[in-house]
């Protein structure tokens, strides 16, 4: 029996080569740009405030979380849809890890709040499955990369915070996935609550309207802010 | 930074000592009992048949799959919802792993099939959270020690497929926690796709009505055939 090692990507990017500095700490204030369909790791201290822009306004990210003193412990959206009873999260929401715990807060939302909770990143074996031949860039691997990047292996690949991402859930069950209702400017704000990884991914996904109809995947800018 | 050892339950229980054998291959035909609260991992070749059956009909069983090769290929809920279209996996219905490889297919299901995909499985820290001081018996643990009574380790505890757990998902995305609509002698069928290690736990929560109101949690029963 073997164990796979989960953090090797499955192809490469620029987002190996994009890290904001060789520890993953930001520049405080400075507007960083996450280029299409590339990833981005950023350690957070207790208290900082992570801001991420949403600049065409249907873009998707794929945001995850793990404490920056032990990978394993992650965001998990199975354990936040029972802290929240919900499975859209809002402001003033805490984002629990799959130790219970909370890792960040929302602190300011300026889209109509239209997130998933529900669905995978996409990943290699996505793009396999949607009939694409050759590499696709994937938010697996730009999880995988972003953290290589800051000298870091992911342990795991969790289940993301897809921020911006439409997939309405029907009284049957039934998911779909739908272009974002987000606004070109749109503003997400959350708070740390201890020191954390923050790693966001903009959407590659181009063979489904995720990240709008008709439209080329685009760029996320953050920032990171103490207050 | 350290990576916690996952694999390590909180506690214990005689899920340490109910193995079905030592490398987890059970009799064919054979009922097993899984004792409430407690956790069984089974062994399943490609093709074989696992039938689950809930004898109170309120007994909510959290179940995992990994590919017995590769243990970090795993049932996973997130890569279900984008292969399914829902949330509600029915008969006939692949469910896949995070390599969105099919390890099981559901062949037969009695219950009016209310089923959750959403929630984590219950864990020390959940106990805490719910004002439970000393040790509480959990899904979570029920894993680790279900697979290392096999001489494995959980390296990871996926969000499981929790059969028969009624956890509505209401329009505005709230969910609740309801007693199960299954009857006594409820059965779920599933096909091993290839070979895995196949985990049941009869869900030790009796903090919400997840597994029927004002009774204690049951046992469970399973029985691996061929065909």
């Amino acid at each position: 029996m073997t164990l796979h090692d989960v953090s090797i990507p499955d192809g490469s990017n620029q987002s190996l080569n994009i890290a904001v500095s060789s520890n993953g700490v930001a520049d405080i204030g400075r507007r960083i740009t996450i280029p299409a369909r590339c990833g981005i790791a950023t350690r957070l201290s207790e208290g900082q405030v992570l801001s991420i822009v949403n600049p065409s306004g249907h873009q998707v990210c794929d945001f995850f979380a793990f404490a920056a003193d032990n990978l394993t412990e992650h965001l998990s959206m199975a354990h936040l849809h029972t802290t929240l009873g919900s499975i859209f999260p809002v402001v003033g929401d805490a984002l629990v890890s799959n130790q219970r715990s909370p890792l960040l807060t929302i602190t300011e939302d300026t889209s109509p709040g239209v997130h998933d909770t529900v669905i995978a990143c996409c990943d290699h074996a996505r793009y396999r499955e949607l009939g694409c031949d050759g590499y696709h860039d994937n938010c697996a691997d730009n999880l995988r990369m972003a953290l290589i990047a800051i000298g870091l292996k992911a342990p795991l690949i969790p289940a993301p915070f897809n921020i911006w991402m439409n997939v309405p859930v029907a009284a049957d069950g039934s998911t779909s996935f739908q272009p974002p209702v987000s606004r070109a400017g749109d503003r997400i704000s959350m708070r740390a609550e201890k020191e954390i990884i923050a790693v966001m991914s903009a959407c590659p996904q181009d063979m489904t309207p995720v990240n709008g109809e008709g439209v080329a995947p685009g760029h996320l800018e953050f920032i990171v802010s103490n207050r």
